[in-house]
């Protein structure tokens, strides 16, 4: 267990979780039918809702975040209608694959690292009937938040569901998804939320929730899972420990309070854009789109991604995502949302100085630590 | 806790784990597109060919039993592919909703707590062109167990697939899939192998590994699950603490023996039996086809269910399972797999023994718990 003994976790997720969420898994078996279980599932139903500050129906399936973009895509769209699939990284290239096999999809690209534009989104939606919207918010792989409030408007405009996939950002980023008008929103327990990976969660719009059908899909039936949830029940068999992690995991988040929890993932974020600079790298997207739960950092020229990656684990204990796809060896990738604190930061970054000062790339010795400890 | 702190946990599932399953979920955070990962990958496919019984590909999903099996539907068939659902109880009943929306359906139906007829399969298969059929092999609903061999002789005869629900049969009913035939043979984590709820596993024939198709499935894609799992990854991020309990339960089957814990299972329905016998009660299905893995018992008359199940658990910590659907208030049921030992049925028993004393049902007092000690 080098990875985890010293160091610092630093992964965009699933990122660090806190022993109490660890503990609350190794629980005896439970009926998941019992009274018990339905105070679990009432429990986590509301602090759901307080997580996405919604009063709207919500959703947690036994399944990653992919199971609940596939929820929230085949419960709301049927093959024949066109979706616009917004796209500008791995993970938006992804959810337009989940449209191929349930709707009919259009991708509209822009290049990775620069953010989806509003007026061109309005553009294509003049230019056809499409029923729904579908994006990013936070693209975890190039480390950009898209402008969400502005392109909600645009898709409330023409009157088609926005579905977006808020894997790394619900719980870490500013969210009024009942204001912007988002009709689905879904989130992955293994990021801001710091729980175990293989839950997800969906918050619907009234709209939204009524529009549900059941035709297409079984395991990951949206409306069976929401009505089953607003009773303390589910459809099929849960994933019982990790809903007791991800209940623990909530009482932590309300604990700290989702305000607080947001303004501290954003003051990390910052730390850590700090600490890029003093290392005398780039942060890879467009700053002013920078991400507040990922870091996506260059490397300086001559820097091998494996090779560094590798010393990081190995002698400092600490760990980091690489670039993924095109991204491949020019990128690497940190998260800063969940419990994830200014102490895990400063240790991955006197990593990240020590392994680039030994392949070649200097900075000034102790900048970056010092540049995020000026912002605890 | 008072439903686990004493007595007997006996659910025809999830069952009791051990700790040392409970306790390998609450590990650190993993990268599980890591190295350390790919271990655990490459350990817990072998494992899971083991408790297969088979070399040909298999799959683990981050989802319960049903992923399982919408997997497996929705990898081999189509929308407009005919297929014949064999429906002789709850999940059976469920299976056919399932392929109501993956396939092109017909239930061919036989009385709750009687076997599938051999014979009327064939008469079935032979009036229409089927290109599958779906059994389930163990109807935990009714405690009965379905004659596999001879239906897959059948199947095997008319040249169609056989999909089988094999949740709580597998790693608790001697099973010869590759040489009965059986094309998609699927399982439940929290079964027969003690694991929590949350995975399921599915095995194929190199038929259906051939046949999988992309088409209309993404999270529980069966084709890029088997192909992940092939070269230790999974499509999605993996439900990682599950896996380690999986990969733990699988070492605890392995260190017991395969035979050994169907052997085992089987003598502790035997004493189950007797014990049902010894209070007097009967098993509800067709005796000759009494599952080994989950007895159901008829309540004697006056008994109510509510009632009985209340008092086991309030003064007997000791957790036991209603009926479903018509069966409501006529039956209770058991599990005796997975780590199930001779304690837990004894314990079991004797709180079966002095609740339903107090209710006016009276038997030989010690009895029951005689007959399955006797069986040890």
């Amino acid at each position: 267990m080098v990875e985890t003994a010293a160091g610092a976790f630093l992964l965009p997720g699933p990122v660090k979780m806190h022993p109490r969420v660890l503990q609350a898994m190794a629980a005896p078996a439970m009926n998941h039918r019992g009274p018990e279980f339905k105070e679990i599932l009432s429990e986590v139903h509301d602090l759901t809702q307080y997580l996405f500050g919604t009063r709207g129906e919500v959703a947690v399936l036994s399944g990653s975040g992919t199971a609940g973009l596939e929820a929230a895509v085949s419960g709301l769209l049927r093959k024949q209608d066109r979706v616009l699939n917004l796209v500008n990284g791995k993970f938006s290239e992804r959810f337009h694959e989940l449209c191929q096999v349930f709707t009919t999809p259009t991708a509209l690209s822009f290049e990775w690292g620069t953010a989806v534009e509003p007026e061109q989104v309005a553009r294509a939606l003049d230019s056809g009937a499409f029923k729904a919207v579908t994006l990013c918010w936070n693209e975890t792989s190039t480390g950009l938040t898209n402008p969400i409030a502005e392109i909600a408007k645009v898709v409330k405009d023409h009157e088609a569901f926005l579905i977006v996939d808020g894997i790394t950002a619900v719980g870490g980023l500013e969210n009024r998804m009942d204001a912007w008008g988002v009709d689905a929103l879904v989130m992955g327990s293994q990021k801001c939320l710091a729980a175990p990976p293989g839950l997800s969660a969906v918050a619907l719009s009234k709209t939204a929730y009524e529009s549900l059908h059941s035709d297409t899909s079984f395991y990951t039936n949206l409306k069976a899972h929401t009505d089953a949830l607003a009773k303390q029940d589910t459809p099929y068999t849960p994933a019982v420990p990790l809903f007791l992690a991800f209940r623990e995991a909530l009482r932590m988040l309300k604990e700290e309070g989702l305000e607080n929890r947001i303004a501290r993932t954003r003051r990390l974020a910052e730390a850590a854009r700090a600490g890029v600079d003093a290392l005398g790298l780039g942060v890879y997207p467009d700053r002013r789109f920078a991400s507040n739960t990922v870091t996506a950092i260059r490397y300086p020229a001559g820097v091998d991604d494996n090779a560094f990656r590798k010393e990081l684990r190995e002698k400092h204990g600490t760990v980091v995502a690489g670039g993924q796809g095109p991204l491949k060896g020019q990128i690497f990738r940190i998260g800063h949302m969940g419990i994830c604190d200014f102490q895990d930061l400063e240790a991955g970054f006197l990593a990240f100085e020590t392994t680039l000062a030994g392949m070649g790339h200097k900075a000034a010795r102790g900048a970056a630590v010092a540049a995020i400890t000026k912002r605890t």
